[in-house]
């Protein structure tokens, strides 16, 4: 199985290490095609030394390539939201992972579309029994 | 001509102020079909009183009205990432407007997609011309 994993690069990297945690997990399942997200060497600016424009090709390949979608949603992001519309358009079975904290709210865009499985949790546990279920069912 | 602006709600309200100027700015154009985007009154917590459902199937509807779609994308937002993602597949022409500060990047998904036209200014006064270029074009 082909697992093309979403979080936020350029959007916010206050969590690259819970990324890497998921990319780890979701790594039993198969083959995590977008490892670097959870590269927690990668920086605001993010992949520096390839244009953008090799980047989003190489992106939307991979997201063609893949058999599901897992995007973590609590760092808003342009690109996982993007990625999201077109994860949609290609009729992925996609997963939405989502911390809920405060007074902050999941974009109505996501949280208001049926064909996105969002599903709050609060620790790491629950968001392995998430996935876990989630891609049994895949 | 019907317009849908695109600006962040639940992913940040710093520039909500900035976003009313450009729709009022964007109305001697057209309809703009997405106003309370520029309601300096919308906290980040959206439109509470009504359901995320009803927002997301309203957005779609009015995405697809549109003639033209432009987009404040200097704020991370899932909301406007996935706008994006919908309105290419809708074949929508498309500005982003991107205001360029310090270290930060606009997403690679974004500004390395050729069917955005992503437009760099410092000032309200240059975000004016671009999008009356834009809108003379279309």
């Amino acid at each position: 199985m082909k697992i093309y994993f979403a979080g936020s690069i350029r959007g916010g990297r206050e969590d690259a290490k819970l990324y890497k945690k998921i990319i780890n997990h979701i790594s039993y399942h198969g083959e995590v095609l977008t490892e670097h997200v959870g590269n927690d060497g990668l920086t605001l600016q993010g992949e520096n030394k390839n244009p953008d424009k090799f980047i989003y090709d190489r992106d939307i390949a991979w997201l063609s390539l893949a058999d599901v979608v897992i995007a973590e949603v609590s760092t808003p992001s342009l690109g996982v939201g993007y990625e999201l519309g077109v994860a949609e358009a290609l009729k992925k079975p996609i997963l939405c992972l989502y911390r809920q904290e405060g007074k902050k709210k999941l974009s109505a865009m996501i949280n208001g579309n049926k064909n996105f499985l969002c599903q709050n949790y609060i620790d790491f546990s629950t968001a392995k029994s998430i996935i876990n279920s989630f891609i049994i069912c895949h």
